[in-house]
């Protein structure tokens, strides 16, 4: 694979817009190097362009998935027959021997779904990865190699995620921090009360190992109502005394949608700079989108686990989970529904830091062509992706990858 | 169109098992005038039969769409760009004026949800019709004629739904009752409290009409909490009183998932055999669906609009339903979402009083096949439809119908 491409001028595009969804100008792109050189109604081919028609198809940034786990799926695999319990712990002990009873291999399935996620226009993707005392590193290898094997197309960040715990497994502390130096980009770390049982001290040595590191973090709080809050200040307290303002993500947050009055906290957060994460769940507290938006807070959405052992549900298709996202908060009107497509593209990219995003001059060429008359027809008729470009290159027509991807 | 079809066999397909996805028996069905003849290992061609392979695919009974409104869609048409206001009655008002302004054509607009509900497996299916003084019957016109092109092939029954509310608009009554000797099989109506500004009369009104017509009541209730628990009481004291058990249809209720303690209200719609229908909405409160099995009482799903001016979601897609039921109420096991998928089949059936349904020997004969391992991964998956069989016809191939329907 290779990121030698030709020039390319992509024509014949219609630029998304939530108001007037109808008789928009037709524009062009123009692609060089990896990169939009150009982008309007009168953009010359560049030199040895090849020229792409594009019909006349709605031109959408490439899809950016905030928060998935590749090292759990079972996507292509034979139906997993879920008969596991309702806990957090039921579902945590049943995958941990589910996958070293069966010899799960976590590069050849995290491989499946990324190339699945792909085929259908995502081209930026942040993935959890279970760093665990019975798998080491294992997993991560397994994601690291798919890592590699999609570079040039695929712009992965992998968040080292202690599933089981991390201070009640003692030893996760340190393999964590050889999954960061072995390639992981992000800290994670899992409900510091609830599971780790001592917020103060599973804060404390998660701050500890970023901090040695270098690293951000990506928390997963699925801590509910004041407990959740309780811990969550806990974490701010730290961001602001360490200064990893910017450099914070908190997944789920389901205490921020159960809060009489979540404000005071709310502010806080938007001050120091954390960004929230939601897959939307239609049955948990979600935190509230518009309100976080009116105080500034970047809100950004990921599909959570896509059909493993913890839920049979998801699909590798961000326009789907922007359509969930928009159930979930009632979105209707069209502006609204542009919101929704906004977790999913700009905002999740802000969110997790990939740089030289988006439409305009200079970003990285990553696009989407679908035939749909706005973003919010987009959103929820998820229409087949006609093309998909990654990082200058086309990856994918009519939802299918192309020769050498 | 007729129903006069040769004998068929379908053979070489798989019947649904929660719990044992892999090496079921093969079975095959055979069907001979619009009914199951046999259903099993050992079936033997009808005389004079065409034999269709099944291909190993899953064998699911038709869907049964139990709540939605065909003279509402603007499926197949622009996209429809939603600036309407926040609330119920800017809703109402939007679309009222909506359809008068646009010459609105509910046939055809009926007609193309209906058929693309056909092609995605639904065989039966409940419609609310709208009905006021502006517009009288001529929304139920329409569909009248949709349900006349359809006759043989999908199983239809018309609410007659008072949108604009019965006792706010005086002669909506009238018109309701014109409506059911139209043809209309079901009065409707709306937030009694809420919407109509006087429970009382506005029940007392809706049965009184329900009785001069005999025909069942499906009510529309949307109003929360108290005033919801407060209305619904009012409306079993005269399912009581009326001797309407079994006729009487709740739709949305979301009052029951909002309650402190609904058990004995629960209780005493179980007794009364009232079924309860939900959409699952993930931003409204719900029903507790397994409370309400455990109860004995009858639950089941429906989309409710599909790409209207209220609302931009929805597909006529009951798998992708039944998804969305799963996922609001948090099901993740097997047999979970078998029943899922139950509040669009057979729950869906006996809610809404379609006969002769289900898989067994004379049933009327409608079947889908997809290809799934289960049940439940036909319900999160959302597979093309390989086959579509309705009243003894293929009607559909890969999710295309066939010429004629
Ligand atoms: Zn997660
Ligand atoms: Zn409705």
């Amino acid at each position: 694979m290779t990121s030698a491409n030709r020039p390319l001028l992509l024509s014949n595009v219609r630029l998304a817009d939530a108001h007037h969804g109808h008789d928009r100008q037709l524009v062009s792109v123009s692609v060089v190097g990896a990169r939009i050189e150009a982008i309007g109604p009168n953009v010359a081919a560049p030199p040895d362009a090849i020229v792409e028609d594009g019909g006349g198809a709605l031109l959408l940034p490439g899809f950016v998935e905030g928060h998935t786990h590749l090292d759990k799926t079972l996507w292509g695999r034979d139906w997993y027959v879920n008969e596991v319990g309702p806990n957090l712990t039921d579902r945590i002990a049943n995958e941990r021997e589910f996958r070293k009873s069966t010899g799960y291999d976590a590069g050849e399935q995290s491989l499946a779904l990324s190339r699945a996620f792909l085929a259908a226009g995502t081209t930026r993707l942040r993935t959890h990865v279970d760093v665990d005392t019975d798998a080491g590193l294992r997993y991560l290898e397994g994601v690291l190699d798919t890592r590699d094997t999609l570079a040039d197309v695929l712009d992965m960040q992998i968040v080292a995620f202690p599933q089981s715990g991390m201070l009640i497994r003692p030893g996760t502390d340190e393999l964590l921090g050889n999954a960061l130096a072995a390639g992981a980009d992000v800290l994670g770390a899992l409900d510091p009360a609830l599971i780790d049982g001592d917020p103060v001290g599973s804060l404390d040595a998660t701050f500890a190992l970023a901090e040695r590191y270098g690293k951000p973090i990506d928390i997963h709080l699925h801590e509910p109502g004041e407990i959740g809050a309780f811990t969550l200040k806990l974490l701010l307290d730290r961001v602001e005394a360490l200064g990893m303002q910017g450099r914070v993500v908190v997944s789920h947050a389901f205490c921020l949608g159960a809060l009489p009055e979540p404000t005071a906290l709310l502010e806080r957060v938007a001050r120091l700079r954390v960004a929230l994460l939601t897959s939307a769940p239609p049955s948990r507290p979600v935190p509230p989108l518009k309100r976080c938006r009116e105080l500034g807070i970047t809100i950004l959405g990921g599909n959570d686990g896509i059909r493993d052992t913890w839920t049979p549900y998801g699909v590798p298709d961000m326009l789907e989970r922007a359509m969930l996202i928009g159930m979930r908060y009632d979105l209707r009107r069209d502006d609204d529904l542009a919101v929704a497509f906004d977790c999913v593209s700009a905002a999740a990219a802000s969110g997790c830091g990939f740089a030289d995003y988006g439409l305009q001059p200079g970003a990285r060429a990553d696009l989407v062509l679908v035939d749909a008359q706005t973003v919010a027809h987009a959103v929820v008729a998820r229409p087949a992706r006609k093309l998909v470009m990654a990082n200058g290159r086309i990856v994918a027509r009519d939802g299918v990858l192309t020769n050498g991807v």
